[in-house]
């Protein structure tokens, strides 16, 4: 039997594209230094080739090979004849034409620039580094545009060039593990936008995840056997550099390092039985740095380890140490008083000090969080900063170079125009010019508390892209309305990639409804978000690495649209009623009212939603509620007290988490029965 | 600006699970052998534990502590006390209780029963092997049932075990590679339905897909460089195994050589310059078998091979050799003649002859297809059967061991019915017992010619569950209906694996219609299945393996539902007319009638998709005189003769192919328009 609930009950799909035909040059994202527009059209069709002239080398070669591909793809023409770029492609009529001096090199501060010229007959990219171009090439890809007769590249003359030297994405693979294909997409989502660092977070308590060679028991009995073997390093690191992006690699000490001490625990200040943490936190177990046989075993480490990743950077973490294992042991107290330290930072600080020579003989730079920034370290190190903007500038004041992270913790679900005006160097910083080289950019961080390789695009996609062009374009480009509109294209993009952080929801409502039929669901997680900040673990009690992270809490994603839109709706109505837009957000409301009935049948044969039923509810009296308040403002009657004090407890109500989510579009409605009562 | 299509025109969903609660014991796949069932429930919570008893070893504790995951992810509830399930796991009172006796053997026979009983209190699986035990497991996910007090598995008591021993699924990565992820999801899978034999056909005229430190040409100038590094067969196998999952490698001589030859040049019987094909099909290159060096040659490869791969068997392929560069050579032509053999197939009995002392001093059974079999053929190999029936039981009525593709070839777009209803072992073969036990089983195979990573899922799920199910379960398992409703559960259970079969055409169709907005594509694409047979590829001369596989028939997928139920409907209505029917009827005729003004509005951002607009029109056109034709028969009219003529035309259009599609409602609305003309 077919049920059809369309002509009863539809699914809403947020239109984003316009039917009109786009010129996708005011779409790019991020937003080139310099871009002029033209009416000419580079038509793309079966003959479209691609050739390279200048010094082009292999990883040219492998991304335009890669671009035909992909253009193809998009297209759907037949670009079978160029099955690869090669050396013997350099007809200088071909219809794409790249242009480049040299081979770039995977270091910080490398030109990565590029020139991109469109006429009628062809699109010429030209950059001094084969990096620049492959930018180029991406920037390409996002203009491809179509008409009535097909598609083409529309005409530009693009000049760009990256604010920000550091346009770093934190993947924490320690908290929760990455396959390597994951790594892989979001490579491809990083190089997309232009982002140049893939700043992987290796270890943790809860798991060291890489292969030693020196150290077996570290993935033998710290991984739970989910680590990444030596070739898959050295895959990861050849798939970033073919994209134009290093790898800086991040071992932590020395606190965070239960997993260290459950394989090593002759290192540990305090002995006890070290198992892998199960839970996410801030933990006492950390290194003895009293310990002369702790030196050299991190030199073999950091040793084992620098030889896997080229970059001229390594980051020694120095995060969340709690001092309680050093304070309470009787000769890590003696030591620090014979050593007149005041405290246990002084020995995180002797510690950092005896490290960074190990880390120098690597041949490599340190950098560590803020809590490595004591008096008296060296100042060829860098400062990744999370503690505050405050702490940020006070580092480059006192001559360090430092990254931003603290604003961009894409984990804690704040919405993209948060992270977006989180400017590096903002005027009210009153920083030189001296000071502002010192800030070399900054960095998403993706914590894996809360998510897996399942929902983990979701949370780095699409709002890291709003990061990378904060990081790559000048700083007068910050029109939040503007910037979601490319947001939602640039979204599209990234799914073309493989990126699954659209994909991954319809699946996971299907199994959450154990049904094909996820429309009732939908509607609900249309308008939830996840618990933002660190709300959602409770303190950390809730969640451990064995948790289920298939719920609704997951399936709902960060900065959702439709309560934005809505939000926006209700805001220009209270400000100037129209027809038009009272019919909106009376539509909307009835879906909302309506929900529930249907959502109520969906949880008879899916216990798992039932965490969410009063969410649904919640929903459904809100909305009922806002729609009496758009009837009177309707008919101009004012409500009365006794229904306004209803409506506010219900809004009240609504403001409640269920399943670890909550509403969010409490306050337009609040807005509407506010507005009823005036 | 928020447009809502929902109360215009909504995204039809396919309901397949009812609102009643359902016990699942009714909905597994395979049947097993024996099933009672009871009306006791044990209850799920998060004190569920999973202890074992008996001889249990690695391989059992990783499955279970798998299954541990598994049921915490699908119900949602916290089973996190439980991170492994140990040897320290022994408590006979747990909820699930496993008892194994051995571990089982990697090998072709070895027993895979098990038994499974649940009372309110317990559920005990017990199995000679491990293996068995693992079968359990997936049966045990299988019937998680829920009521209003939430998840239980139903009282059944449950005695298991296959009809055939091999239950093998051919994947294809040479024709279009796929990578390790997507071969250990499709693992996952056929664990899911209890298939045993993933049969891995690594190389062919496209590509050489496997490191050789042999031969490491091979990889480098025959593989476009996708290949799996000996650590990923490694990975693999070792993946494989842990399933209850053999893997068998394909290496296919003497023809569909011409990665090989590209490669090493000096072993082919015609001197030319060899590149890899980019093309499908048959071709010429072949071997040269009368070349004394190539023999040390094939014994090296293979040997090195055979230690990748544990397994007894090895394929040799042996299939599709035209002959021709045989028949054309001098030197051939002439040992040929020298040796009285009569033509070229004769040569190959020569060449077969040479290399089974090579696979045998390997330690490997040789397999291959059907042309192997030739007089004189030793009755130790195996014959892997896709010429048809008859050729399939001449070998086993000769004595000779053989397995079933016949009827199998998933690649082909047929319908999941179609396979289901192929017995290896039909009464009407008029085998005798003997010969019924050459018959090993048989293999679903997924040549991937025209699939890539990304569509490959959708070719071989849900409808191989069906063959899985054909070669596990009792040959009297045979409804059709009643397989279609489990497999629809069963794609559901699957996907919960993360196989993309589903979950793939979403983000397929939001690329191809440019926008969020895939209705009006969906519904097309619902109607539509790619052309079947070898129809697509214009006898192979339209795709490479450079084309773009992105395109309408990429996202259309084989064994609609939508189109098999409509179908249904209209015999049901044609042979008892009812108004719920008609209804039904009416409004699907609606919806196809009114989607191509949508469709076109698609188009105008989408000229990818303008190679549908045809079938969209006619769908239309169809649609609607199929609504004139249901108006007819309702008011018991007949219609003109114009009318018909007119009708019967928009029929013959709507068959054409369009994106090299086919619309699949055809049949059903012809019907109505010649029941109107009664």
């Amino acid at each position: 039997m077919i049920r059809k609930s369309i002509l009863l009950f539809g699914l809403m799909v947020l239109v984003v594209m316009g039917d009109a035909q786009v010129n996708n040059a005011f779409s790019l994202m991020p937003v080139p230094s310099q871009l002029e527009t033209n009416s000419k059209k580079c038509r793309i069709n079966e003959g479209t080739r691609v050739a390279v002239k200048g010094h082009p080398d292999a990883r040219l070669f492998a991304e335009a090979s890669r671009f035909v591909r992909r253009l193809s793809n998009k297209t759907g023409i037949f670009l079978d004849k160029q099955g690869f770029v090669a050396a013997s492609d350099s007809n200088e009529h071909a219809l794409v034409l790249i242009n480049v001096q040299r081979q770039g090199n995977l270091k910080l501060g490398e030109d990565e620039s590029y020139n991109l010229a469109t006429n009628e007959n062809q699109v010429v990219i030209t950059a001094n580094t084969d990096i620049g171009a492959i930018h180029g090439l991406e920037t390409l890809l996002q203009l491809v545009s179509s008409d009535e007769n097909g598609y083409y590249f529309p005409g530009v003359t693009i000049f760009d060039e990256p604010r920000f030297a550091w346009r770093g994405l934190l993947l924490d693979v320690a908290l929760h593990f990455m396959p390597v294909d994951v790594v892989k997409r979001n490579l491809d989502g990083m190089a997309a936008v232009k982002m140049n660092v893939l700043h992987m977070h290796l270890c943790n308590d809860q798991g060291f995840r890489v292969e030693s060679k020196v150290f077996p028991r570290l993935q033998k009995v710290a991984s739970d056997g989910q680590y990444y073997t030596q070739e898959d390093i050295k895959e990861i690191v050849a798939y970033a550099g073919q994209r134009g992006i290093r790898v800086v690699p991040e071992f932590v000490v020395p606190a965070h390092t239960t997993a260290i001490l459950t394989a090593y625990p002759e290192f540990a200040s305090v002995k006890r039985d070290y198992t892998l943490q199960r839970y996410f936190g801030v933990f006492n177990p950390v290194m003895d740095p009293t310990n002369e046989k702790l030196y050299p075993f991190l030199e073999k480490l950091y040793t084992e380890m620098a030889s896997l990743f080229p970059d001229a950077y390594v980051h020694i973490g120095g995060d969340e140490n709690t001092g309680k294992d050093w304070e309470s042991t009787p000769h890590i107290k003696s030591f620090m008083q014979a050593h007149g330290m005041k405290n246990y930072m002084a020995l995180q600080t002797y510690f950092n000090q005896r490290l960074l020579p190990i880390i120098r003989k690597t041949g490599k730079i340190m950098m560590g969080w803020d809590e490595i920034f004591q008096p008296g370290v060296p100042k060829d190190i860098v400062i990744q900063s999370w503690r505050g903007n405050e702490a940020f500038y006070n580092s480059v004041k006192q001559g360090y170079k430092a990254i931003l992270s603290y604003g961009y913790y894409i984990d804690l679900i704040q919405p993209a125009s948060y992270h977006y005006v989180n400017d590096p160097t903002p005027d009210s910083a009153r920083l030189t010019g001296e000071q502002k080289k010192l800030i070399l950019g900054g960095e998403a961080t993706m914590w894996s508390e809360m998510v897996t390789a399942e929902t983990v695009d979701s949370r780095i996609w699409p709002r890291t892209a709003a990061i990378a062009e904060r990081l790559w374009s000048p700083a007068t480009v910050n029109n939040i309305d503007d910037m979601y509109r490319r947001l939602n294209i640039t979204s599209l993009n990234l799914e073309a990639l493989g990126l699954q952080h659209i994909a991954y929801k319809q699946p996971m409502m299907r199994q959450l409804a154990n049904s094909y039929d996820t429309k009732a669901l939908e509607v609900l997680v249309n308008v939830i978000e996840p618990l933002k900040i660190y709300e959602r673990n409770q303190g950390d009690t809730m969640y451990t690495v064995f948790s289920p992270f298939t719920k609704l809490a997951d399936v709902a994603t960060p900065d959702q649209e439709l309560p934005r839109v809505f939000n926006k709706q209700v805001d220009s109505f209270l400000a100037k009623p129209s027809p038009e837009l009272e019919k909106n957000i009376w539509e909307w409301l009835t879906v909302w009212k309506n929900n529930d009935v249907q959502f109520k049948i969906v949880l008879r044969n899916a216990p798992v939603l039932r965490e969410g039923a009063g969410l649904s509810e919640n929903l459904s009296l809100l909305a009922s509620a806002g729609l009496d308040a758009l009837q009177h403002i309707h008919d101009k009657q004012k409500v009365n007290a006794d229904w306004l004090k209803q409506s506010l407890t219900i809004v009240a109500a609504a403001r409640q988490q269920g399943g670890r989510c909550e509403l969010q579009v409490v306050d337009p409605i609040e807005k509407l029965i506010k507005q009823a009562a005036e």
